[in-house]
C-alpha cells in the first residue's frame, strides 16, 4: 500500500488531498516559491500528525509542515514532499486568566488568539500585518518578531510549553506552564526558530498580559534619524518603558503607500524624510483615567514630550491621534508593509538586524552599494526602529540573476561590517541559505548539522531547508 | 607524554595543579560532594580552553568544567576527569552604557559584575546569596535563577550572546548583541542550561538594566498565603511592575535563622506563620523624587496598600524600611538561606516550582507526606513566591539512605501531581537525575541523548551528569 492510501486509511479521505485541490497550499502570496507536493496532509489532532510522521520516516517521504503560509523565505514549500497542514487543528483548549496564559493547537490563526484573549481582558502580543493568516505553528517555528518585540519579546519569550512530534513520530511534551524550569537541555528554545526541521509543534502555553486600558498613538516627522532615538529614549524613561511600537517609515514608504492605496491620507501635509510610529499602551489607572478635563495621562505625557521637541526644533509635526479609527489608519498604513514592499518585480527583499544606533549608517551604505551595482536600482525600507530590525527591499532595474545575488551578497555584507544580523525575525528557509554559508559561524553551523542528524537521521524534515549544505 | 605533560607543555606550568594544592577545588560547600580530579585545569583564555578540549578528547579524558563551585547538586564533582577552572579568565572586556550590555569572561564574580554595572549607573540583576563566589559561566551554564526572576527574567533572558568551546575544541562564537536574530538553531540557549555537559561557555554579552533610583521593601507578616497574591497583584498594579523581589519564609524559617544568628533581631515582635519580604525598584522621576514632605513616592505607594490591607485585617503587620541599612539586614535575613538550609544534618534539599496558587498546598503535602514516612522528620522552606519557586528541606530523624530516597520521591510525587518542576533553578547535576528519569518526558529524555551523542560523540564532557542513563 502506498503511503497515501495508508494516510487515508488511517486519518480519513478528508484528510489527504491531491491534484487541483492542492492549489492553495502551493503558492505563498509573495509569488516566489511554489510547491508541487506529493500530497496536502491534514490531520485532525496530534496523533495523526504522529500517525503521518511515521509513515513519512518508513517510506522516507518528506515532510514540510504548513500553517498559515505567510513566511517570506520559502520555508514552506517542497518539490515533491508532504505537506502536513496544522489547519484543522485549530482549538483554543483553555485560557487561565488568573495564571495568564492560554493553551492553544498549532492551527489557532493568530487574529483569533488575540480576539480570545481580549474576551478575558487580556492580550498575546505578537502581531504582525499577516495575523489574520499566520497560525500558532508556524509563528513558533519560525520564532516570528512583530512591532512589539521591543516591550514583550521575540515569540520564544512568549512561549511557556510546547508540545512536538519528532521525525519518528513520537511525541514530547513540554507543555509546562511554570515560569521557572530547569530540567535538562532546553528543547523548547531549540525547536521554537527551527522552521520545522527538527519535527513538528503541534501544541503550545503560550503567555498572556494584562490588556493596556488606553493607548497613546502619534505619528512623528523628522529630518533624520538622529533625534529619534533621544525621542525613544525619553519617552520609555517617563512612561517606564510603557513604548509597545516605534516604526519608522522614510518618505520613500509613505510613497509607495500612496501609490497603492491612492485614496489615503498621507502623514503629514509635507512630504518628510522620517515617519515615525509611536505607541504607549498604559495598564495603570493612574496612566488611564481621564483628568478632569477630560485628557488621558499617558496621552498627556507624549504630547507633552512632543511638544517639547517641536519647541527646540528636533521634531518637525507630530499628530497624536484623538480616536480609535484614526489609530486604526495609522496601523493600517504600516501594516500594508507586505504588499507595498512586493508590489514591484524583480526585488531583492532583506530582513536584518543591526545596534539601534546603525539604522542610518545601514541604510546609507546599502543605497550607495546598491547604486554601484545597478545606477538604475530603487529602495525602499520599513524599520521596527526600536529594535534595529530593518526590512530593506531592493528593486534592481532588471530580472538578472547575477544582479540579484550580487545586491543580497552586498546588503549581507553591510550588515557583517556592523555586527548585525543577516535575518532578524523572517528565519532562513530557502532564501537565507546562501547568507547562513557565508556569514554563520562555521563551528555553530556543524553544529546544527550534528544536532538535526541526530534528530532526524533520515533527513525527512523539512528537508533542504534552513542549513546549508557542509 | 602524558596529557598533564602535554597540558603543562601548552598552558605553562601553573595552569595545571595537582595533589594537595587541588583541595580548594575537591569539596562543595553543602559538604555534599568530593572529587577526585586527575588535576585541576586553569587556562587563561578561550584558546587555553580549546587546548584542553583537544588534550582531553584525544585521549579520552572527562572534562568537569568548575566556576565558583557553588552549585548545589554535585553537577562541577569528578573522579579522575580534569576539573576545568574558569577563575583565571576574569576580565569585563567592555560595557556599552548606551545599549546596555556587557562583554565578560565565564570567570568573572557575579557580584564583580553587579559592581562593573553600578559604575556605569546600571544593574546586572541577577542575584542571590552566593553572588560573592559564583562565576558567569556557572551561572549560565545552570541558567541560574534567584530572587528577581519575575521581574528580569532567568539568566538565559539576560543574556545576548555566548562564546563556547564545544568538546572537539572548536569555538562557536554566538556573541551577537542584537535584540532579534534568527539565523538557524538557537544554540545559545542550547548551551545555558547545558550544566557543561555540551561544551564550555567562555564568554558571554549579557544585559543591563538602569538602575532604580529608589527601592521600597517591607517585611509583611500574615496569617496564611491566602492573601499573599492579592498584596502582589495589588502592588504590581499600582506600581506598574515595579515588583522586584516577593520572598516567602515561614515562621521555621526565622526560627532557622534565629538559631544560626542568635544576636539577630527578628522581623516583627511576635512569631507570625508566613513573614514576605517585598522589593520595588523605581527609575522614573515622579516614582522617586522626594515629596516636598521628604517622603518618596514609590515608597508612599507601597505604605498605602499595605496600610489598607492592615486596616481589612489581611495584613497582620508591616515594616517598610527607612534606611538603606535596614533594607541590607532584611536582605541578609533572606540570602541566610543557605546556610540555614544546611546547619542540620542529613537533610534531602529541593528545588520546586508550581504555580503560583499552588505553593500552599504544595508545603501541607509535602508535610504530611515527610510525617508519614518519619514522625520524627522536621522540614523547613523558603520560596521565591512570586515565581513558585519552592526551597523546600527535610531533616529525616535518621541518616538512613532508604528513607531518604523515599522522602525525595515523595516530595517529586507531590511535585508532578500539581504539574510542577522537580527542579526550577539549581538544575539536575547528579542529584536529581533520579527525579529526570522518573519524571522528565521519555520521548525528551531521548532527544536530550541523541543532541548529546551528537555533539559529545566520546563522552568527555562532564560526564554522569544531568542526564539519566538510557
Amino acid at each position: 500500500m502506498d503511503i497515501l492510501a495508508a494516510l487515508r486509511t488511517e486519518l480519513g479521505d478528508d484528510a489527504v488531498v491531491t491534484g487541483d485541490a492542492m492549489g492553495p497550499w502551493c503558492h505563498d502570496w509573495t509569488g516566489g516559491y511554489t510547491s508541487a507536493p506529493l500530497a496536502v496532509v491534514r490531520p485532525r489532532d496530534t496523533v495523526g500528525v504522529s500517525a503521518v510522521m511515521r509513515a513519512a520516516q518508513a517510506s522516507g517521504t518528506a515532510v514540510v509542515p504548513i500553517s498559515g503560509n505567510t513566511g517570506l523565505n520559502g520555508g514552506a514549500s517542497t518539490q515533491g514532499g508532504l505537506l502536513l497542514s496544522l489547519d484543522r487543528m485549530k482549538t483554543i483548549r483553555a485560557i487561565d486568566a488568573t495564571a495568564r496564559s492560554a493553551v492553544v493547537d498549532a492551527g489557532v490563526i493568530l487574529s483569533q488568539m488575540h480576539d480570545a484573549a481580549a474576551a478575558h481582558d487580556l492580550i498575546f502580543p505578537l502581531t504582525f500585518g499577516a495575523r489574520g493568516s499566520a497560525m500558532i505553528g508556524g509563528v513558533l517555528s519560525t520564532n516570528a518578531g512583530g512591532s512589539n518585540v521591543r516591550r514583550y519579546g521575540n515569540t520564544r519569550d512568549l512561549v511557556l510549553g510546547i508540545e512536538a512530534v519528532l521525525p519518528n513520530g513520537r511525541v514530547m511534551d513540554l507543555m509546562g506552564h511554570l515560569h521557572k524550569d530547569n530540567t535538562g537541555l532546553n528543547l523548547k528554545h531549540l525547536m521554537i526558530g527551527a522552521e520545522g526541521t527538527l519535527g513538528i509543534i503541534t501544541a503550545a502555553v503560550l503567555r498572556l498580559f494584562p490588556k493596556p486600558r488606553a493607548y497613546a498613538t502619534a505619528m512623528v516627522a523628522l529630518n533624520d534619524l538622529g533625534p529619534a532615538l533621544d525621542l525613544l529614549n525619553r519617552v520609555q524613561d517617563a512612561s517606564r518603558g510603557a513604548v509597545e511600537a516605534f516604526e519608522f517609515m522614510p518618505d520613500t514608504y509613505i510613497d509607495g503607500h500612496l501609490a497603492i492605496k491612492p485614496d489615503a491620507r498621507p502623514p503629514f501635509d509635507r512630504r518628510y524624510p522620517v515617519n515615525i510610529l509611536i505607541e504607549l499602551g498604559a495598564t495603570a489607572a493612574q496612566d488611564t483615567t481621564p483628568l478632569a478635563d477630560g485628557t488621558v495621562p499617558i496621552t498627556n505625557l507624549l504630547e507633552d514630550i512632543l511638544g517639547q521637541m517641536i519647541a527646540d526644533g528636533t521634531v518637525l509635526d507630530a499628530h497624536v491621534v484623538a480616536s480609535e479609527a484614526q489609530r486604526r489608519d495609522m496601523w493600517a498604513r504600516r501594516e500594508a508593509a507586505g504588499e507595498i514592499g512586493f508590489r514591484k518585480r524583480p526585488l531583492v527583499d532583506t530582513d536584518v538586524a543591526v545596534g539601534l544606533t546603525d539604522v542610518d549608517a545601514f541604510l546609507r551604505n546599502v543605497r550607495s552599494g546598491l547604486l554601484a551595482l545597478d545606477p538604475d536600482a530603487t529602495d525602499w525600507a520599513v524599520s521596527h526602529l526600536g529594535d534595529g530590525n530593518v526590512h530593506y527591499v531592493a528593486y534592481p532595474s532588471r530580472d538578472d540573476p547575477a544582479l540579484i545575488h550580487a545586491i543580497r551578497a552586498m546588503v549581507d555584507a553591510v550588515t557583517a561590517d556592523l555586527n548585525g544580523s543577516f535575518s532578524a525575525e523572517h528565519g532562513i528557509g530557502l532564501s537565507k541559505r546562501i547568507s547562513m554559508a557565508r556569514h554563520k559561524d562555521p563551528a555553530a553551523l556543524d553544529a546544527m548539522r550534528a544536532i538535526k542528524a541526530a534528530l532526524d537521521p533520515h533527513g525527512i524534515m523539512n528537508p533542504g531547508k534552513m542549513l546549508p549544505d557542509a
